[in-house]
């Protein structure tokens, strides 16, 4: 099946459809590398930490900046969802963007380069991740199959070749890997060096470590979803926020019958952050996962759950149901989760989707 | 972790312990190209068709060779169960191997070269992806996490990193991708180009279409779930004995908890069949799949199916009353199952397995 020829057209794909959210505390100087392919999209920038601080963004860039004190402004106490000094607070930008598709990228992350030499326009293959059809159903041993030069595989049911729609693309890192803490601490020389040339749908039924550091999706069709979670400040963990997005998206994707792929592009993740510092802020995530994950696997969302919000909805009540057991911590979450599609639908008013439904 | 450096061993890994299983109809000159790599090994080649027929092997290879009338004599009434005029044959090799390992491989695959120009080895890739864990109830992004330079990324749950034992080690293809007799037709010209750096685990609960043309697996574990139907002369489809051995395996596997893993090494893949034959072959098993698939996905096999031929005998039962309506074709494979593992056990009789149980 034909590829998206992104390359070969004059105007970037989807030039008026997609913002790019950066979460930051730091000049935006990294901006600089991707000019070449950032430069005709429109940036939402969500200031961490000190409002007071000014960023200084590269000229010509086409921006709007949100700092604590904007957020406080836009969302009255409804603010209290998004979270304080920790990259979750780049959810906000999800929220106040009007486009259907949001990328996101971590202000560490620079051009990568494919084993030929050539930078690797990141934003662009997760277009065409998005724009093609996923495969949740059946796996394909040839990996995505709609890609040039690749196709369903001998065995493949023909039923299911249509594909369904792509809700999330998620790329992945060369040089840092994204290491939780012990194995940083294990493996602190170990970087990424292998180039896997593919793209493939996360199988219906499996959960996976949906990392925010290069991640695109469709806002229309899943950004209820990509809550980023309580996390920092006042909280008892971080490095989680991206873990819990992915989790609960994944559930609503499977239920709602969307796909999502994972492998291209990559990005170059220039720098480690602090392992011991990743101890402190994960060290309770790694214990709650434990039976975080069960619960993901073994959620059922009711047949009446037809739109994200209301799985989204479904999803905070269970969490409070089944995980205030093993920490307070999951009951405040769920009472965040339920602000955050108040605030959601503030924001957003209701509007017809391409499926057909309201939001 | 540690990958296994084969490469630096001076014997040959898992020398006495791996059988490698050819069904053929010809001379085997392929074997040339792959003399420093098969030749430490022992050979099991199946010859189908006219048992006449003397098939050369280049010298300095050890094997066994079985033709139709070496079949019908060790088998006796039950050589029912093995395909003729079919590479289906080739499971009779799985079933006379007293090894633990076997890798089957066709004679029209030859020696893929990675993307430096290095021969691959691609038996010695397939022995490392059987020695090392399989991951199959969470994905991993950085795809294999044993193999060197990659590990657990952030969010993997740390119960489930010691992995499952690994049953079952798919390979791919360049050149002539594994496509079925329509995509051929459509696409005549296309060839895989594309080298994939990865191995990875399927994950549980997916279905995968798998190709019998490059395939290594652990007999001790999975080798009575591996048969490859009744395909060939006298039967209604050919061209789905791999399919079917896929399935009934991979759904076994999720059920004993074992992994599959599939992906890395290449074979160099030659000639594509003729996709009128290829049509004729598969036309039945096209539109009986799309009831095959449901089944399979939705089979459960009771606790008391704690031996892979016990499973396998449930499966038998099930194939028989769900499919039998589909075609009669499928009650004679439902009997044919349970033949073959009548076989299976007359000429493997009963030995404590690795896991404690008797087979």
């Amino acid at each position: 099946m034909a590829a998206i020829e992104a390359s070969k057209s004059s105007t970037p794909l989807l030039k008026d459809e997609l913002d790019i959210v950066i979460p930051t505390i730091r000049n935006l100087d990294f901006l600089e590398m991707w000019r070449p392919f950032f430069q005709p999209y429109h940036l939402i920038i969500v200031q961490d930490g000190d409002p007071s601080k000014k960023i200084n963004v590269p000229e010509g860039f086409d921006y709007e900046l949100y700092n604590r004190n904007d957020i406080n402004k836009i969302l009255g106490p409804k603010a209290s969802c998004i979270s304080f000094k920790d990259s979750a607070c780049r959810c906000f930008g999800y929220m106040v963007s009007k486009k259907k598709y949001i990328f996101t990228i971590d202000d560490d992350c620079f051009v990568a380069k494919d084993p030929t030499g050539k930078e690797i326009n990141a934003l662009e293959q997760h277009i065409k991740n998005l724009l093609s059809p996923s495969t949740p159903f059946f796996f394909n041993t040839l990996y995505d199959p709609y890609r040039d030069g690749a196709d369903f595989v001998r065995g493949y049911p023909f039923s299911l070749r249509e594909g369904v729609p792509t809700a999330v693309s998620h790329g992945l890192w060369l040089n840092i890997p994204d290491y939780d803490a012990p194995t940083q601490l294990v493996k602190p020389r170990e970087r990424n060096t292998r180039y896997v040339d593919a793209v493939m749908t996360i199988p219906k039924g499996t959960l996976f470590p949906m990392c925010g550091m290069n991640l695109g999706f469709n806002r229309e069709l899943i950004g209820p979803a990509m809550y980023f979670g309580l996390m920092g400040d006042g909280q008892p963990i971080g490095r989680y926020d991206d873990m819990w997005a992915g989790w609960c998206t994944k559930v609503i994707c499977d239920h709602m019958g969307l796909g999502i792929k994972t492998g291209l592009p990559y990005i170059w993740h220039s720098k480690a952050s602090n392992p011991f510092v990743n101890l402190k802020k994960e060290y309770k995530g790694i214990y709650w996962q434990e039976e975080l994950i069960p619960f993901f696997q073994s959620v059922t969302l009711p047949k009446d759950c037809t739109t994200v919000q209301k799985c989204y909805l479904e999803l905070a009540k269970q969490v409070k149901a089944k995980l205030g057991k093993v920490d307070e911590y999951f009951n405040k979450l769920a009472d965040a989760m339920v602000t955050w599609i108040e605030a959601w639908d503030e924001l957003n008013p209701s509007t017809v989707l391409a499926n057909g439904s309201t939001k």
